[in-house]
């Protein structure tokens, strides 16, 4: 759950994005006094994310406009369902609007897709994680979405757990050292919290990294074949996770192969934006 | 082009989301005093974007990487081919690598995308321009990825030009106005560098839109039919924008109906990372 | 209309720069429980602006004070009106104090000066309009404030209307390129939305640059007939601007040339600051 | 003197305010590979202020510009003076042309001022001081601009000294209490370095205070007259400020009775910008 | 008093650095619909500071928890005492509960510190007060906690008193100019309001510096005696601040030599956290 | 390591906060062509942390300044010993000093507390770790001096790693779960990067903590006989800290008992900033 704090700071950097100096257009076509009613109705169907969001943009433009939510993050939705309303002043309105689509249309967007993903590999092991390559600036925003599709989130950032990749064990190679011997000087001298991945592009790889003590082995760009015989020879010593190639055709069939983490980039770099629309109703203020 | 000062803070403030408190990994795992050389190389065709943001990760993390860009902004490339080079500290090469990345492959994404919409178009009257459906927080970086791909802008914000859509025009037939002299007590209030947009939905809202003296008509949700009606109708009066089910297929056969504007919203909204990767070489550093 | 989150950005820095850790008289001098209920008065005639922004200066001092404008934006007072009332604390009232008042007297200083300006060229068909002469930092809150005294804005910044200086020109024809030719060139690469207005020294500048097809033209520095041949000249085929050398004194003949728009930097770059006080009365807090 | 820190903050944030997506003009009309040499001149005379801010605004738009200031800060200067030569890719001199102007104007505008009022009051013992009246979010730049004019400053917020106004002391007679009593208790609050200022209305009120042994005593809106006696009185037992109603025209009679400070609310409220301007001549980039 | 605006920045800040997405272990632990309620708690007796600054930590994670304080800031408390009542959704009562007590426990143990300090030297002359070794970024919250605790605050910084130091002095040595001199001269240069203290190490600098007329000297490091010698050379000429080698064993002795003021840096670098708690009480939402 | 964009945030604001208008005392006093020549010296002996941002400190007051760092973090260093040389501007090098220190002397406190610890429990099992009792806004800075003092960190945030403590099983407890389940429940919907760490009050409630395959049990204010007890009874099923009634004295024997990380908050909540001063020598600037 974000706090109010990182809500706040996101939505007010995008809302000065969007309007630096006003809305041209409400402020020269719709009356002061005008007020809207406005809903948030899905166009197609999805998976709701960014309620809290989508309503910080009205509130930032102008607090007397009031945003009620009426599905909560992580519920789906049929398309012509009705996700929130929002009531205040009219040009308030239609200035809070494109923002408050812009966040929620991108994080059901990603909650949608996660849950697809996770559709897909029902009843098996794996679960769907997401990765780094997230939107600069908004990546607590789009893990909070891919956990609104039931996905699952993979580490935040380099500073909360190891992956060791490629480059990193060709170094260890190239040095001479011993990949168990360099990985269990490494554990030594991280955080007792920090969780070790190593990244592993051959079979043969698994049995010296896994001796060291890692929490999860990561098979990468492996066939389904490969994948399987790994799992044996893993044989619940560490987690296993695959990665690469992965889209909605294969990946139940990687899921099945029994792996326990499947990540998937797509999550986040490459979501559509889900398809939503503000109805909006415009009236003069009633007479006092 | 992006100052400096923007190109400093958007970078900045991704990298400390992502490595807030270090790399834990390279840290644990490559000496202090090996050095890395590394390749930016596109893994599929495209369009390249964001050359100073890339630069400026490694920058920001460690100011002793440098960074040379082998191919401007806006130039195509082939799988395999480089695009940059990266020196420097072998842990700060690898701290900065997903944030330069993460942008590399958004901006060229999105670059790379513009470029076949405005491929399909060629030799027709039409432009490609995006849309306010931006990543929020990188509004800038999207649009000038955009016209590296060949397209042009829209808009930047609420604040920059008019647009009249259904909602504005609705509270004016409300009120009892007549459209075109709320237009034209609308356009009085403007800035003179201000340009009104109006969206119209009907045929048969072109006329009073038109005499109110307006620059740009956006034809929304036209058939190609309605499309070629109206290109006539305006008859040079305006400009011509179409909108709403353009993608791929379809936006050639809109092209050909004249019209001058084709707003395509998924060039920064819905376009897929494209596949970048940085190449790296771990050595020892040299002995003095 | 500015956002309530753009408000409250620049607003705090403000009251962070004044009182950075605290105010030491009030706190020193002034019991805890006294409550101040204060008059915001004019003590000259003037237009109001900045009224919002007053108010956040007490509200994001302590959010128990609760201020209550008597006059709206734009709307004209004579010395002696109250356009405001103050009540809370007498401490956070006397610390939010100079910071509202700079806010409101600079705003409405620049109101009242337009409003002079806008007056004298009342009757014709001159709009009075801004520059990007502004204060640093503050441009969206000057903008509003020469809207508030009846005059209309320029472009906001360099990225959202082009204006084709003497430089820019010189560069062109040093190149050996014609002026329309290159002028449609450009225009070519420019969002559809972008107004060009292009500046001019002297009147055989004007038919090349208006067979580019721009939207205003501005005369600058020219005579009061040569303005009056300028806008003959260009006859209704794009805006007229006039610029340099507008003064009070010299405002109402430019106007009476005919031409469109008198940009006058003077608005934003020295305006006086309107003497506005607070008049404060402090009380003990009632006995509960 | 401004730390490096500091002006980067101001400046960086000015650059985004008046080039949030770039320099549409330039980018259209002036190819990259241009060059500029400009040089800022002076088109009046006056008293230089704010050369690393203007350097500034360069070097944040590109740090490929070049700065070299011909005068120091609180120079005087001729019309038609160079004052500092810019140098370095033609579009990133024009992108940082208004920012670096609007500061060094500004900035020029307040120590040429300043310098005036300081000229009236020669050879009498008077300072010239600034006050809180500043722009906000500017306050240490126009105070240093102060300073190079030949002023002083005042305090520079409500928490770095104590000035007791008449709605402070108007509280302590309300609530029974011995304004000189009030005062000494306030002094024992206070930290040891902070100076103690008390503004009075009349004569009969210097006594009291200057028996709580305060630093400096304001005499607000005293006849010259008045003045004369006040600071017979003060007999050099505290400084003493004059303050309101100063102009060009009063100062120096103002200055005349003796008093140690003159406190310009317009120094930094109502200073005009000086009128500098950059002559800029672009050329193309000399064959490699 | 600090404002609301300030509080909010540095909370906020603080917030995010310590839940940059969530609390991982109430979010899956706790449901959702939970509500705590929880007593803010003192392990240890002391005096209490940073009651806004505890609350605002709950307020910035969630605006749905109410914090209700027991006692002011400046009380003294006894073990066990109730300082403060925290109602809310738990999960968010628990989100914010490291850095309001972070907060509470830091502020309150320099209160606590400086309170000792203050008791040491009771019915003595001199006044404890801080120094600039605080903490960056938390200078004004920990002032705040230093005159909650009975001590007094020396200068706030580098720009808002002048403490002229052996580097200073040293200087002027070597360039030949006499003390007093070179210390009337920068007098001059100052503002009116600029308390100037100058730190001496030996007796016989006293003199040519109290020539100059400042307003405070330090004696630094000085043994017992020569502090009472130099308190009855000063002879009320000036205020003495004593400095160098303050502990609490020492300070008794040291306030007896008739100092007027005593610094103590360790109020601020050195203080130990305070022991309070929450004791939160954690129940399932009423039914509705 | 930090990013540099991580130090140049943090030391920035600390500047502003340090010298919001300049440096007062060295403007008045020392001539603006004066260099120095600056030390950096140990008072005491310890061990070193924070050379890059002390760096910063004059880096950002002013980029003519160089810093040359003697020793590495983490070296150990005695009294009187060089750390640093500092050359620059007189003025400049003056105006930093006090930030530069103030962030050398707390991040070398804390290395220097912690190095006390991690001696202690030589040739043990046990690693000395840190806790989230950090200074609001430097927590980054100040694990990475428990780093250079031989500790270990702990998790970072809430958001990184997952802590169970008492107010989290008291709500299991009271909704009737069992700990064991609802634990395993709550990992499966964890990050499979995120280390799970309970703590348990009793050894009772070790076996079912440790039957749900928990990460670490965290045996909180145990006895020592409980503790060798428990280590014991966890038989390295997961690892065992001990937390609680840890200081200098007893850490050795908690050691003892065969725990894996012992957490120590005094590390940062009450380490004592240690003595480092800046050894001064100003001269003229040499003639050119």
């Amino acid at each position: 759950m974000l706090t109010r704090a990182s809500i706040d700071r996101v939505v007010a950097a995008a809302l000065e994005e969007d309007a630096p100096w006003g809305d041209l257009t409400s402020e020269a076509l719709i009356p002061e006094s005008a007020v809207a009613e406005a809903a948030l109705v899905a166009r197609e169907s999805g998976v709701f994310s960014g309620g809290e969001v989508f309503a910080a943009a009205f509130r930032l433009t102008d607090p007397r406009v009031q945003v009620e939510l009426s599905v909560k993050d992580g519920a789906s939705f049929q398309p012509g369902e009705t996700l929130a309303i929002v009531r205040g002043p009219a040009r308030s309105v239609l200035t809070g609007e494109r923002i408050g689509l812009n966040f929620a249309q991108r994080m059901s967007g990603i909650a949608t897709l996660t849950a697809r993903y996770v559709a897909e590999v029902a009843h098996t092991h794996a679960r769907i994680v997401d990765t780094r390559k997230t939107t600069p600036g908004l990546r607590a925003f789009e893990r909070a979405a891919v956990v609104d599709g039931g996905g699952r989130n993979h580490r935040y950032s380099l500073s909360d757990a190891v992956m060791v990749k490629d480059n990193h064990l060709a170094v260890l190679t190239q040095r001479g050292m011993s990949v168990t011997e360099a990985l269990q000087a490494a554990i030594d001298l991280l955080p007792h919290t920090t969780h070790v991945e190593v990244e592993v592009d051959r079979l043969d790889q698994i049995e010296p990294v896994l001796a060291a003590g890692i929490g999860t082995i990561m098979l990468d760009n492996f066939s389904l074949d490969d994948l399987r015989t790994g799992v044996a020879q893993v044989s619940g010593r560490a987690k296993v996770e695959a990665s690469g190639g992965v889209n909605l055709e294969t990946v139940r069939a990687i899921a099945e192969t029994g792996v326990d983490v499947i990540s998937v980039g797509a999550l986040t770099h490459s979501a559509r934006a889900l398809d939503l629309g503000l109805d909006i109703r415009i009236t003069e203020a009633p007479a006092a």
